[in-house]
């Protein structure tokens, strides 16, 4: 049985439109081959990591993906505000400043915060720099069209990449900030596990700017690259894709997935298998 | 600066005698050996898993801690109700009256739960089968005088070992259960990273059954063994002492490490630098 025996809303050819390859899932592929990779395959648009962008430069990838025709879903990422000194925290705020502007150039209007971690054990003390990290960045967002998705990870990543660990602490912040420019970025493999899930994905109506797809192998045995294919793992992925739809998000659907076997499997074939999950969920 | 230094509540040397050495931290050491160790080192308790007690044999393991005068401060663990047949789930439930029998035998007022995890992608499903299954084991365990412990796990672990994630989860459950009973068991590894954490713990307030202390590494290489000895990581661990004493818990703290390199020490020098962390928290 699949989504569409059981939901008459999901159209699995209507939903190929929003599908979006995150580059992270294709980690040997330049821009170039990513983008080409992707009209090979027919996925209609991309999200973008901004150290391949660098290694491709920021002109030639802008121009590689404008001809393409293929719509830029998102810049990964921004973020990692939390820092000792100030003058760190300022260098993190300036490189998210730099951030912006090559969304913008890039011709995506998203730019996705991995928030940062504590650089101490002051939790709390993270959180505050990352509430002010944002709100310092929030004017050029503005002003260059640019949202910012607060992506909510995993609390196995609380101590070194991301102290903001749920949709509902991820939607607190944004209520602090108080512009509808702020906004959240769901990953099934960040939130599945969450007993307030429902709620709070209901609760993000008109807020959700990004979401991520791949899923939650057993057994886990590496934490960083432990992410599989869509239907390798044990995420009630219909289940949020339904929710994320009935709050109105009809954006791109990136799928994301940081796996070793992956990476070192031909890219045309993952982009295969991709599609195949995709249209069965 | 200390604990001792900034809270005239807290006194180490008092502290010291509510100190229990969960059986986890010293897997090499049978019930035996960690007696004895105990007794060496000057901790009053000892928490038993059950593994290790039927290796000894259970009236040997009785006999062994009510000789040495030990306060046994748990079993460890009942739990892992969820399961895909109701056949399955049935023996689970048996296996836990047997450990409720057990626990009485031993002198032990707590069994702690590892509630378990979902055998197939219906998170909410296994949630239920945890609820049906700690009801239909707490007659036996009103019967024996013996509380049920329910323990959240880090949300690592909700796909292996327990559904239940959240200290505020846990709580929740412990509501609909409404048994003086059933309280619930706080590890800072399993709940450091909770934004609600401070919150919960005050709401917990007179239903925390154990408090047991370790620490969460950095960088996190193995999900399983990647805890530490108190100091060596991430954790606030003074403040969430702090905390779990406001609410008027004064039992037993359990030291309970899963890590290879700790397991791989003599006995003897782990219990003590665990007596010397463990004055200067």
């Amino acid at each position: 049985v699949t989504r569409a025996d059981t939901d008459p809303a999901w159209d699995s050819s209507a939903a190929m439109t929003r599908l979006s390859l995150n580059q992270a899932t294709t980690q040997r592929w330049s821009v170039r081959e990513a983008v080409a990779g992707c009209l090979r395959a027919g996925i209609p648009s991309i999200g973008l990591w901004r150290d391949k962008v660098a290694e491709t430069g920021l002109d030639e990838a802008t121009r590689l993906v404008r001809e393409s025709g293929l719509h830029v879903s998102s810049l990964c990422r921004g973020g990692m505000f939390p820092a000792a000194t100030a003058e760190e925290r300022r260098t993190r705020i300036e490189d998210n400043l730099r951030a912006i502007d090559e969304a913008a150039v890039l011709g995506t209007d998203l730019l996705v915060l991995v928030c940062g971690a504590a650089p101490d054990r002051d939790i709390d003390r993270a959180r505050a720099q990352i509430e002010e990290g944002i709100a310092a960045i929030l004017p050029q967002a503005i002003a260059s069209g640019i949202k910012l998705g607060v992506e909510p990870l995993h609390p196995i990543y609380a101590a070194e990449r991301s102290a903001i660990v749920t949709l509902g602490q991820a939607l607190d912040l944004i209520d602090r900030l108080d512009s509808p420019q702020v906004g959240v970025i769901i990953d099934v493999y960040h939130v599945w596990w969450d007993p307030n899930l429902y709620a709070q994905i209901g609760r993000a109506t008109g807020r959700i700017l990004g979401f991520h797809l791949n899923d939650w192998l057993v057994p886990i045995i590496d934490p960083l690259l432990s992410r599989g294919m869509m239907g390798d793992g044990v995420i009630e992925i219909g289940r949020i894709v339904r929710a994320v739809e009935a709050t109105g998000y009809h954006g791109p659907i990136e799928v994301e997935i940081f796996n070793q076997e992956i990476w070192d499997t031909p890219g045309d074939d993952v982009l295969a298998r991709i599609k195949e999950r995709f249209s069965q969920l």
